[in-house]
């Protein structure tokens, strides 16, 4: 502990030269919430096969009991988005004081069009009327959800699309899939939102519906001010500057939430910052400036981003992996967080392009660690998750759920 | 000959059976105009090195001589783009009226923002404002031009990016972009279209402003009507399905016009539909699709469409590369007039995958010389214009020129 | 018909004036196999869902049924390969005799190295020397299997990979992955061949053992003679030249065989020539040269190549889809077939970019139905394989099957 | 610099509790000898513009002196490699001399197959035999030069390839690289190899000779142990995993060298390290692990690897960016130097996904600045070379070579 002291006044000394502020970084970083998904304790793979995990829920509520472990060892995760009907329960109140009970809320709802066996050729972009008018139930239905547990965020992801030419009329589906979104839009209340998903393929792979940022904000910018994009990391092409979409939409308002996770290839959906790290380093130094903005309607859109994992664990433990996409979260957080924009600024200004580029790879490559522990210790947090998960005893707790629990069905 | 009599014949038979009126088709295909680009008739190359040819023009009304032998031999190409200032002029009426002697006229004015040592950070996004307002002047002097030679089309590629992360602010570029081109806009006459460039990148390799449709879109739509979004088909990341984005932009009312070409890597500027044939026949599969669209403004942005082509010949003699590529579009433009569009409309609507598919894939399948052959015998044009250019001695008459003509520069 | 007629005798003056045996290419087409797979008349999806498909067949058997009526229809496809243990059976000789008894034979058998909870964190390369003992024992048990029912091809696909850096020893694991392929490669019989096929990506991803044609060429060539290289044309990098990587094996006499689908953006599975049907020439056009090389090993490579489909019909039904891809690959195969070669050569050796490059183009622009249809009625079968099927009623006759039936597991 | 030494003692201990030997990794550290090209203190840009920067040096002499300031400011850098012609001097002899009396050796002598118009379709590929003669000529020549200069290393980059399908036949071109090759590797002396450059595209746009790694290890394999890969960082299809690749070549005693740099799209050539560091931090992962590699030719080949920088600074001052790709290449191989790998191999022993994961990550994740602090101030470098270099006043001092000094030409 005496050597964490050292190093972080060795952090502290640094960002001082660097006319860095570390305390208001610390309470900037203690502040940061990030909410964890209901599915992501549930098995999960790829279509070859799903390898089942002996201890994984078995239903909504153990799902939140396993949430509640990674909020009470991280601080950080207060709340839980749960997917509908995977999360369906009889009494959504009773899911909702589960969650309170736990010290939890629940987060964002989010619809599932993509798993009847109605939405095998589209849901609400399906040629045939009355499947359109089912999806739309089900997204009206997740709003009533969301009014039962206290949630303000419907996350809406449309898998729709086609796999071959000409199977679809894809203007057509573009005006269906725009009247669905009304319908919805104009049943939210005045404090929800919704987020429109969009992603570059899978599962359909000749043309997605939403096929890409521009796509999703066409959709929302058509709704009105409580629609926003949802960006999930994985869901680019190959090479797309991830970070330059985020300051687009920040600009324009639109930026609503995240789905976290991270790629090598397609949607991977591996754990957090584990393939490219500095490229979530990026991602945040954009909303860190965006916070910090002089305008008001990007700072306010920065501040109000929903900060979700979307993950897939299908060969590592869920509980941990959970809790290890958090920590790398917070550590790049952390990072962009000490970024001197002071002097970004000035070398930007003097066209200094090897000085400018000096001050965010330098940033990127502070140790954050002392900064973790500080807050962690100050809010009284394990300041080793990852230890303190191993040393809980709670994965042998949970062994006696069997194998087999909940999975993405 | 009677071959081909022949040929037509049976293919008259077939579009009968399949509900097609080949007339019509016939008379659409007769109208298809491409703008061929002055520089495609220069010397280029990659960054390694540029092959100088023999024959290659020394100006613009050489260019335009070169333009015009294309025209004389497909009848497709009455108009050739400039760019400014590789086809900078002292009397730019002179050089309108060359032209028209030669049968075309002018056609799309290119602003020049990447080859001015001033704009190595930058044009339109450049930190200093002195940079700024001399890429806003250029773009203004080229409304000018347009004047003079009767353009109606801005053609505006953006090529301002950074190489490195935190070399530029994202945001603030994005804001003097949208001041310049609102500057540049509010400059045009009421007849005169602002055609958006995007690209995914070169020659900035980390961040480009304009990177995708949904950015030239943005900035199109904050503009105003007469500001549209220009799709050069290798301008995006592998796998992009340019043919929903031609849908997205048609349905918007937002798509301005094209640069074709072919790629398999990057922006290769290859011969049009010498890679991907199919891809570019979807395309046009979309563009019919909108011009016989019941919904006015989607039609009548699908007549409207500005078909340019945007190549770089770096090994391949020019004139007959350019005949080519506009003998390539005219093949896949008439295949596209050949679908049978109840037929896939039906299909679609009984949920018939492999059916719709068949109606596309056939559709393309189908060889259309026939119908080229016919529309070229009809107006008096060369039934194969590769052959007729061949044969022209027009090669042998421009060696003349000798080597070391005008180039990207 | 006598249109067809008409349309072949064009053809045929066509190809005179090319140069270009059409009788040969009669002859040479009519003898192309191409395997079905058993999997690909069962259910399959993504990781979002499987939809069931009523009709489906239950067993290995139903599944030779389903092949056998697409053998009936195209001619084309004496063989089916099997899956184990999807196609467990009590007894291999029986399941061999149902084949003849349908017409057909069993052609490579191909291990399962995905699906066992063992194989999560890997099977031949797994770090435990059980895992790897019982995978290997699965292979040797196929290769007892290949005698049982005949078979002379093994075709592997080695899934093995991991999804975080760090999670295996890279070089430790080749070196098992040698090892085990060693002892598989030493137990077959002479006239049997092992095809190595290399993915990559999924389900691992960060790193796949067998990444590229180079890691699964480098595994044959320590082998020796009888094993070689299985393309899957939806396992490579977006851009990918596969073509040349045909023409590479080609030439080393290590191209074993094919997995034919289509692909846009990953491994998409789709019908064969779906999406880009000019790159599915080009590799035919690669195969047809080598067939007519003077170099014998080059020769005898390319004409003992294994013509397999491998493809996944999540939302299509799976006879017509399968017929739909042998009459694809048909048709590419038979343009390839109509390459003017010699005046391809004599231009190529001029230095004539354009014309050599339209000798291929103006090739794949033919329409082939002529020389299908003759092909077909010469052998008596249905001139058009998808009507055939429509009204033979044997999706009717199917149905009592119910939804249900056998999948990938 | 107290707090350097406390932050030295902090890395120490953490190092001590990890088992890791600082003193050994700090004395591998100071061995890193990273050879810098000559043309990297030349202008060169894309191809739309090469924008010229003052104080460029206006042939090989100045180059070698640049060359000297970044050795003298990072004592990392004692080998420059050489262009031919790029670097083509009366008297071969001096250039040697005049590097060394600058405290350098000449390194790797680069031919060029890409420049002379005979090249424009193909160099050692070229349909035409006098063009392969001439560049297999070429190549002797560097040869000889190699013996002038005392270079041991020929680092050839075939470009060659076609643009468009039919262009060439791939095989037959094939042979004749092979042949080429043959000729160069035979007149090696015995201390000299022969390293193998691939690149995925650029400047040919539709099939490249040597296009992957497999195909340059093909090359390899044919001519003999002196002949081995080389690796440039940038020119692989998006997504390959790179350290894979280096891992195989190393297990194949067939890694021969680096060209450095980093990318995000295509070659872009940007500063190495800029873009993706984790990923150059695995890539040194995989090498440290393969110096300590139990079997010889693995460690061997490990060692002898020839590490190069290859980069394009358009639009950043060279020489800086030069240091700086120094400083970048022995921040990453200083991380991997402090590897756990005993730990690392147990908890990949003990399937413990996350936790091998977390020795990687973490190691990459650890300040190893102190490291570098201290291999330069034992060595009495300065132990900031890029401020070293600012305040040196060189910049100043080469302004009167004035602008347009040596290119890529």
């Amino acid at each position: 502990m005496h050597r964490m002291d050292q190093a972080y006044a060795l952090l502290e000394a640094e960002c001082r030269d660097r006319g860095v502020d570390l305390d208001a970084a610390a309470r900037r970083l203690a502040e940061l919430e990030v909410e964890t998904p209901s599915w992501g304790y549930g098995d999960s793979g790829t279509r070859f096969k799903v390898f089942k995990q002996a201890g994984v829920p078995r239903n909504a509520f153990e799902k939140i009991d396993d949430a509640a472990v990674v909020h009470r060892l991280t601080g950080a995760c207060p709340s839980v988005a749960i997917h509908i009907p995977w999360d369906k329960v009889d009494d959504y109140r009773a899911l909702a004081q589960h969650a309170r009970d736990s010290g939890l809320r629940i987060g964002a709802v989010n619809p599932n069009l993509f798993q009847d066996d109605d939405y095998m050729l589209g849901s609400i972009t399906n040629v045939r009327p009355e499947i359109r008018r089912k999806a739309i139930q089900h997204m009206l239905e997740c709003v009533d959800i969301m009014r039962e547990v206290g949630s303000t965020v419907l996350s809406l992801w449309v898998p729709d699309g086609t796999n071959y030419p000409g199977q679809g009329d894809i203007r057509r589906r573009k005006r269906w899939l725009e009247e669905a979104l009304r319908e919805v839009y104009d049943a939210l209340d005045p404090d929800m939102r919704l987020l429109i998903e969009y992603k570059f393929f899978e599962p359909a792979f000749y043309h997605t519906d939403l096929a890409d940022w521009g796509m999703a904000y066409l959709a929302a910018e058509k709704l009105g001010p409580k629609a926003q994009v949802l960006v999930d990391t994985g869901h680019h092409p190959q090479g797309t500057n991830v970070e330059h979409i985020v300051a687009v939409l920040l600009d324009e308002g639109r930026l609503g939430g995240f789905h976290f996770n991270s790629r090598k290839y397609a949607d991977d959906d591996l754990i957090v910052g584990a393939i490219h790290p500095y490229e979530l380093f990026l991602i945040f130094a954009e909303i860190v400036a965006a916070e910090r903005s002089g305008d008001q309607r990007v700072a306010q859109t920065a501040r109000a981003i929903a900060y979700m994992i979307d993950q897939s664990h299908n060969i590592e433990p869920k509980i941990p992996a959970m809790i290890r996409s958090v920590c790398n979260i917070q550590t790049q957080f952390a990072k962009a967080l000490l970024v001197p924009w002071d002097l970004l600024r000035e070398r930007q200004e003097q066209n200094d392009v090897l000085g400018a580029e000096a001050v965010l790879r330098e940033t990127f490559e502070l140790d954050v660690r002392p900064l973790l522990w500080r807050i962690r210790e100050e809010r009284g947090l394990p300041v080793d998750p990852m230890k303190a998960f191993a040393e809980s005893g709670y994965m042998g707790a949970i062994s006696s759920r069997g194998i087999g629990g909940s999975g993405w069905s």
